[in-house]
């Protein structure tokens, strides 16, 4: 079924609509796995008649995040409403939460974007898996385009920075600022899941305010390379296997670590669980902080009572979508100094395995064949 | 050997040395097992030649506290320093964190007590497991005697209340008041060990606050009597078991009662650890606090990993050692409505086992016996 989204209008208005853009969105009417559940809409968008603070949109690329599948699944906290306004027959909500977008059309009240503008969305659950969009200039924000870049002397944003800015590195640098002071050059950071994708934003991050970082990654075979790896591209100060941060014998290295800088570990991020956090959190100083932001072990969080009691070590939770929906400046600043860093490239982005999109395909079944790739990596799917 | 403590005194006055105390004291010179470690040590205080502001205090009472024994094996991170103070041939420590003494007599300059006053230590590591001692005035608070309660129309505070006040009612008032704002007559605290000392003051001091409460036990052939028992005798709104905090079946239920009053869960007390925090996390509203004082099961911290992320729960430890250490303001105001709650009977204490110890009998020998009854309930020796 084609569909009509138009912005509200006069009745008198509607004779004047033509050179529609056709569009197309994912989405699930109810909940399931992601190739039961997801099917391609496709409605049209009236770019000729734009309420004075609409804008057309055209999305550049989209990832796939664990959040996106567990949100279709309709296991994660955090849900879009679904609506009708898309002409579906049942309420539909459109998949995914980030993605970078340019801007195609602006009403006539709007002075914050012009066309050829790059944009991600302000909040959550805007539904990014999806060709076009017809929203309020509300709710995107501005991001440099190349030209932008270009103008002030700087390397371009990439696609993929733009497309995945506001959850990993915005997770990183929110975790490592927001909550403990640490100390340029003295104080340090544990981390499990070291070579997670905000793992490695949360080393570099770290490297780049001076922060000491020790990155605890699984044991593998060629450890020493990989860990010369993690130190040399993504800022690790030390890298050390599970092994290690399980081990009691290994605590005294640590101090030693910590005693060369004069500073001490206040801040433990955990995305493991089980033994892992509790490794981590015996590493930390009276008085630190274990934030956790994932659950890769599916085990809990497990914390030794005398960590609690005699160290006064405090396990407290990150929700980056929680952190950020009330505090919008907040996330200005942090996507500012991010940019910076992506601009200068002083910051890598996380690789994603590119799935591009032709208008010809269908685009539900490029998002499941996206989804079913996810466990060899993250997943961006890249719209021509 | 008996030795001699004297206070510091010019050599003109050592002549003057008569009628000495001859005082006992539980000491111990390394760690282990009580009975393999402790001692006692005889020595003499001189009460004629008192410094200016030292005061001369007997014992009218003192616990066993499961930190005390913790602290002779040496295990516990607070530990008093070793000295040869008290005249033993090496350096040694004198047992006992809490306890009751009575004021024998007081230096010229001490206008703080004056003999027969009654008085509690005003740090721990004092070494309460002693017949007497010398110390200056600072070193004790003071508390009512019976006499000063009679005064001022109030029932006497008893040996037991006196000598087991610094820890467990302070522990239970503090974690309820100074974390999280609990809204009186609506909010709730849930709490497992809902049976032990703390737990039982917690409750009543939760209701006296109008605070209402869940206490978790065990689950016993009696239980609905035991309940009973518990919420007439001490204050507890509602008592489940084990099972029933571990039970995802029985969440409606307790919905139902924090729906009633309008209320919600913001505070979970956990002394026991393992399944049975998740249990009492879970109950938690969201962005409420688990503070962890104990750990009974010996199984660490347990919480699920969503709890942290998605509904922002913080688990805290509580130690009312390190907390009351550099606030003594705090601890004398807690002190003080804890004595007035005592005096109009409105809080009742938790009961002891009492030693009665005679001072032709073997110190240590009548603490060692207490330590061995501890499984039975808690210890308490009482001076005559």
């Amino acid at each position: 079924m084609l569909a009509r989204q138009t912005a509200r209008r006069t009745s008198s208005q509607l004779h004047q609509v033509r050179n529609m853009i056709t569009a197309q969105a994912v989405v699930y009417t109810q909940h399931g796995e992601p190739k039961d559940v997801l099917t391609t809409h496709k409605y049209e968008i009236d770019d000729d008649n734009l309420d004075k603070n609409s804008i057309v949109i055209r999305t550049l690329g989209s990832p796939v995040n664990p959040s996106d599948i567990n949100q279709i699944q309709g296991v994660y906290p955090s849900k879009p409403e679904k609506t009708t306004e898309l002409g579906t027959a049942e309420p539909a909500a459109v998949c995914g939460n980030e993605g970078l977008f340019e801007v195609v059309k602006v009403g006539a009240g709007v002075s914050k974007f012009k066309a050829g503008d790059w944009c991600i969305p302000t909040k959550v659950n805007f539904g990014t898996w999806r060709t076009h969009a017809l929203c309020s200039d509300e709710q995107m924000i501005k991001v440099p385009n190349p030209a932008d870049c270009k103008a002030r002397g700087r390397e371009p944003l990439t696609v993929n920075q733009g497309a995945t800015i506001s959850v990993n590195p915005l997770t990183a640098y929110l975790m490592l600022t927001h909550y403990v002071k640490l100390e340029p050059g003295k104080d340090w950071f544990i981390q499990n899941g070291g070579n997670s994708a905000v793992g490695r934003y949360a080393s570099q991050i770290g490297a780049l305010l001076g922060i000491n970082s020790i990155s605890v990654v699984r044991d593998r075979p060629n450890f020493e390379e990989f860990a010369r790896k993690l130190s040399t591209e993504n800022g690790a100060t030390h890298v050390i296997t599970e092994e290690q941060n399980n081990s009691r014998e290994f605590g005294p290295e640590v101090k030693k670590w910590t005693k060369a800088t004069g500073g001490e570990i206040k801040l433990a991020l955990n995305c493991v669980g089980g033994k892992s956090s509790a490794g981590v959190a015996r590493k930390l100083a009276p008085n630190g902080l274990m934030l956790t932001y994932g659950g890769m072990s599916m085990q809990p969080v497990t914390l030794p009572t005398s960590l609690h009691i005699f160290k006064n070590i405090t396990s407290a939770g990150f929700w980056v979508t929680q952190l950020l929906k009330s505090d919008l400046d907040l996330k200005l600043r942090t996507l500012s100094q991010i940019i910076e860093w992506y601009e200068t490239r002083q910051l890598k982005d996380s690789p994603s395995h590119e799935n591009h999109f032709s208008p010809d395909a269908d685009l539900a079944a490029c998002y499941i064949h996206a989804v079913d790739s996810s466990k060899q990596g993250k997943q961006l799917v890249v719209y021509q």
